[in-house]
């Protein structure tokens, strides 16, 4: 199906005035055994590959004058505020206080109307419907939508486009957004690999069990990565595909953060070092010869790096 | 003077199997009102462009049984440990004690003989001369040397390829290795501009007042660009050039270090941060269409921000 393409190609076009294009790296040594390329995707506006999405989103909508909303304590909330904020358009963007300072500042600093609701998710999401009800405001979907789908396409065209040489791309999945719009670019040019915390098993489960399947999550990578139940277009896309999925376990995944620092001055949150995890735990074995690619996706880490010395400076003098 | 071009070509064909291309990008917009090109040498071999001098020497050099030997406490004392290790060569380095766990963490984990001295540099080369002057080890100078001054030619040479359109080149000078490089390579083809810190002015005050100024040092990248005595290749190399030479506080390094993390998720040391914080403080203020770039240079910031947990883990349960 080569409408995927097109859109994705018509996409990249339309958010490549705000869109960052990331760097690439090819044939990077990180102590493995074997080369590694990558894209550095959590160089992306605030942080990860969500902006794609959502600026393809609201580019490509008739939005309401209520503006749009969302419930996110996490970096899809963060991307769709920084899209907004750079379009002009209003954004209200409910979120747990249980997401923690870090990604509440982040939010807050991509320059959305940012209400923190006490208590988890759940309600949050609650309080973002009632003002979509209210409001006629439009909600965003962080992954299982057609026109997010195709704006997280775009980094693997983009990828392409730079050069990419690998034969297998492997790329860490949550809700299944950015691997959808990677298989539904890519059209099984390359093989790819879809990689999940153990604790996070979402696709893989799906995979096995059936689409409506619901896991439960937990772990490091949990906060990115753990949507209960995989998108729709994903799970069509990766079973049509005959997608390799494998599980990491999180010891892993903080294994690959080191790496990434130590080897390469990247720091990542844990769902940005998931993907290569799979190399580091074995979860994926590439063949004799087999060139790799790994896309790093994330890099809202917490706590954050430099908010200690801010805190600190902020700090009412005693006495 | 096109010797240093061909040297600085010879070596980078020279180092190519060894040292990293690291990422450029171009036009990023860091919310400084203007784009700013990139290139990420923090992303090298041990956190800094020093790898590049370091293979460069010791790959055109007859190395002595004894092997090679330095006095460090930071960058290069890591680069030249990482590139002997890499090469098979024999490296005792002595770290002053007062470098802190990080540093001394980097060279040790870069494969090198280390010794811990206690006390300050002074001490720690003291001892690194005793060492060459018992076992005929050589000494690699971090910046004051035809080989090391090629060698981080190759990484602007490295930027032209990668397609550098900026006019003008932002760098930070410690001892004036990496600048010295790049203006032998540019042969005054586009504007460098120097930056220094206010408390490390060592370039600055040597341009004014003669190259064997010394001045004192201090301030946040002191441990990076604290230099007393600018080098006298790069000191050649600039006063031929006419360079502009600005300075900037420490308030505007630690602003510029915030800025690379929160709008680009690169944590980079003080010393990294210099060349962009230029543009922050107005020490230079580019001209109407002047397209600029930042030499991104070092990563290794102290603390470590994956440290904390390591340590924890390895704590020793109480009781």
């Amino acid at each position: 199906m080569t409408a995927w393409t097109t859109e994705i190609s018509a996409a990249a076009k339309r958010i490549a005035p705000y869109a960052r294009r990331t760097p690439v790296m090819a044939g990077v040594d990180l102590g493995l055994g074997r080369p590694v390329d990558l894209k550095l995707e959590q160089m992306q506006h605030t942080g990860s590959f969500k902006a794609r999405g959502a600026f393809n989103t609201l580019l490509s909508s008739e939005v309401p004058k209520a503006g749009i909303v969302a419930a996110s304590g996490g970096n899809h909330g963060a991307a769709v505020a920084y899209a907004a904020a750079s379009l002009g358009i209003k954004a209200r963007i409910y979120v747990p206080e249980i997401a923690g300072p870090a990604k509440i500042a982040l939010i807050e600093e991509a320059g959305a109307d940012l209400v923190v609701v006490s208590g988890v998710y759940a309600k949050a999401l609650e309080e973002a419907r009632a003002y979509e009800a209210e409001t006629g405001a439009m909600q965003i979907h962080a992954y299982d939508a057609p026109m997010t789908v195709i704006g997280q396409g775009t980094a693997m065209m983009e990828w392409e486009e730079q050069g990419l040489a690998a034969d297998t791309v492997l790329i860490a999945v949550g809700g299944g957004g950015l691997i959808a719009g990677a298989l539904a670019w890519l059209q099984g040019r390359r093989k790819v690999v879809a990689v999940e915390p153990d604790l996070a098993p979402t696709l893989n489960r799906a995979l096995a069990e059936g689409p409506d399947t619901v896991v439960e999550v937990s772990g490091v990578a949990a906060n990115a990565l753990g949507a209960t139940r995989i998108g729709s277009i994903c799970h069509g896309l990766a079973a049509e595909a005959g997608i390799t999925s494998v599980t990491v376990p999180d010891e892993a995944i903080t294994k690959a953060q080191a790496i990434l620092w130590r080897q390469l001055r990247q720091l990542v949150e844990p769902a940005g070092a998931t993907a290569l995890a799979a190399l580091i735990s074995g979860a994926y074995k590439p063949a004799e010869g087999e060139r790799v690619a790994v896309l790093v996706c994330g890099g809202n880490i917490a706590p954050d790096p430099l908010a200690a010395p801010v805190a600190g400076r902020r700090a009412k003098p005693q006495g």
